[in-house]
């Protein structure tokens, strides 16, 4: 299971119920937190996600509404008695800020807390699992998004076909790896007559803040689902440009262009109340875009 | 209209619906804030507390459960086009801590912020509606807690009695005032003849986190209310004492020994689910004992 569940989808100040930026990207019961906006920790409890799931934490960027509750978290995990390796990633100085609040407040940590910072496009994270990439996007300060790619799954094992070919059992894991089997007598059975091919890893984009721009792009082409920001509707296009921002008819567009197969809008300015008009528009340009709710989770 | 109103009553981490440390002392339309935990401001809206009506914000100490919501807050109030002076005071350092995020948001308010470290015992604020005061508390980092008087009222005008002496309604402020009044014929009446004394000015203190010290007793005795902290049950006694906490006993012996008229207990430990019991120990000591509910204003 590869799913996004929405914490808080909402621009920099809380209204409406709506909650400043926070994603949690689930593969195979690991928790990877994308953003974390002030009462994070209070939104994974409201939707029951396992904190101590959380093995790796990515931020976008240091404007407030990203990461003031990276903090609570840390502190809590902490008192919760948390005992694994916590990464996170996020532009410098991500690590004099949560070292300097720890320090006044006299902590010590009860687990290992390592902060990286980002810089450039990078491979964050690489495992059996996924591979984490980075990738700056255009904001009023240093911002990156981040890709999310689910590691190829092992090959299709055809039970009939391999009883047929006279495979022992205890070989079937290795057909899936993609081994050939050579019988006793020498006979070749290729991989291909006993497998069917895998499917492909999948692909999950998290767009962070960012003005309309096409050097996204390369990034996010073709991937399954993308998340990407729509702090406006369309008639302010001109606000949008001025604060880093992008409107509903960017945000499509991207996706269009990219040819992804999913699109979730998200980053709602305060400004509005009701959110149907953001869909309604984003659907004009690129039908596959749906809202990020807040508790919902989207399988990718 | 001198009150309290509970944004947040538990202890570190957030739990069963509870918040960390907030509340909004008010008093005739002005709100100070007392302590800021995470997730504050998204409570303030919740209760529908004006947020630009805050001109004070008063930090008992830097644990991270009862500041970490103020940058966050600020943050807000700047996008939202607060205009007015904010004061804020509490332990070294605090400042630091709050500019270093702004200058990485790379924002710049829209409001003057002064944030004043407090170090002792002082008065930190004294207007013609109150007098706000800091005390030290034992806790395990720096701590204080704030003491609010209300100024004494005016005096009650008797207007029977003011008609019977003649005197003129353009005088009656005056009367309040304590002023005696003068007839044309050079007949003196005493001000004490046509008014009756004022109520007192009301006293509350939120007595912050700390263990059970009686050196706050000169700081909160006789007030009309207080908030005492009991993070534990008094089966948990020791770890209290460990912790720099108080038991619910401990909270109600100080309430008793102060002889205030009203005891709000809160701060309630993650460990229980349910409040009841604190009630009932509390009350086992010191009957005016309340439980500090969210959401509830309790009148001073």
């Amino acid at each position: 299971m590869f799913s996004v569940t929405i914490l808080g989808n909402n621009s920099a100040v809380p209204a409406f119920d709506r909650h400043p930026t926070s994603q949690v990207v689930t593969l195979d019961g690991t928790n990877y937190l994308v953003d974390c906006g002030e009462g994070t920790q209070i939104q994974l409890i409201n939707y029951k996600i396992r904190r101590s799931r959380i093995s790796h934490i990515f931020i976008s960027h240091l404007h407030g509404d990203h990461y003031f509750g990276l903090i609570g978290l840390i502190s809590s995990l902490s008192l919760l008695g948390h005992q694994q390796v916590l990464h996170v990633f996020g532009p410098a100085p991500l690590r004099d800020i949560i070292e300097m609040q720890l320090k006044v407040a006299d902590t010590q940590l009860c687990f290992p807390l390592h902060i990286h910072h980002i810089s450039e496009a990078a491979t964050l994270l690489d495992n059996d699992k996924l591979t984490v990439k980075c990738f700056p996007t255009n904001h009023r300060v240093e911002c990156y998004g981040f890709s999310f790619t689910q590691k190829k799954l092992p090959r299709k094992l055809l039970p009939e076909k391999a009883k047929e070919h006279e495979i022992p059992a205890v070989f079937y894991e290795r057909l899936c790896k993609g081994e050939d089997y050579t019988k006793k007598d020498g006979e070749l059975v290729k991989n291909e007559w006993v497998t069917a091919p895998s499917d492909p890893g999948k692909r999950y984009a998290f767009c962070a803040d960012t003005k309309y721009d096409e050097t996204l792009l390369p990034h996010i082409n073709g991937f399954d689902m993308i998340y990407h920001e729509t702090t406006y509707l369309d008639h302010l296009r001109e606000r949008a440009e001025l604060r880093f921002h992008s409107t509903t008819k960017q945000a499509a567009t991207i996706a269009l262009k990219a040819g992804v197969k999913k699109l979730l809008i998200g980053h709602f300015s305060s400004k509005y109340d009701t959110l149907e008009e953001f869909e309604t528009e984003a659907k004009e340009v690129f039908p596959d875009a749906e809202l990020a709710l807040e508790g919902v989770c989207y399988e990718v």
